[in-house]
């Protein structure tokens, strides 16, 4: 795997975290992005080589409602840039972890992402992504 | 802020987290430092230019110990790289954040670092650290 390319936390509301984070890091956020799939409105932040992504839920069934439920606003995931996910996938499984996505699905900020179920990695939800060439 | 330097995460055994982490990464720990002030020893993973830090508790009164014992094992902390310590906990004081110490604190892998409270930002527990210059 290659840089963070960003970690992603949960918040209950994004007007709410821009201006929390905006504050925090320094710099504005530079974009919005709603993945309707995922049931998530997200924003990013640039800090140097990395991203941060806030992530508010849209609707109850989303997994950001349920962590916030469950564990209050924090860290819900890192997010590692990988080249090829589909072989980043295979070494993976190789080594005994479990993925939770068969195939790559698309995510925000134009990137193929799977994760890695959080049991089998130390309690921390990790995101690979690749990025998707136009 | 600059650079997500370091991503730190609690692990009950550090053996243990070293090798499911070199599994994760694909990459081997490069260092093991043990910080006795804060009841710590760490492992430092390089995935491009940030690190991942592994944390074990060396006593029951360490803050990974009763971290892992609310919460278990995973994401304890972000850590963003600063030039000035100082005159970033200035600015962050302004901003209405709670910084967690008065004063820089030597801090594992040649750094001087600073916690803000995660109440005052969004649950997260984040550091500061500057690189100290020899």
């Amino acid at each position: 795997m290659n840089k963070i390319e960003h970690i992603g936390i949960a918040v209950k509301n994004l007007e709410a975290g821009n201006s929390l984070y905006e504050k925090l890091l320094g710099v504005p956020h530079y974009k919005i992005e709603e993945v309707a799939s995922e049931g998530v409105r997200t924003s990013f932040f640039k800090t140097g080589p990395n991203k941060i992504e806030l992530l508010e839920a849209t609707n109850d069934d989303s997994a950001i409602a349920k962590f916030i439920e469950k564990k209050g606003e924090g860290i819900h995931h890192i997010a590692f840039a990988v080249e090829n996910i589909v072989e980043e996938m295979e070494r993976l499984k190789k080594e005994g972890f479990i993925i939770l996505n068969e195939k790559p699905k698309k995510g925000a900020d134009n990137k193929l992402v799977a994760f890695i179920h959080p049991k089998t990695a130390g309690g921390v939800l990790i995101e690979l992504c690749q990025e998707i060439n136009n």
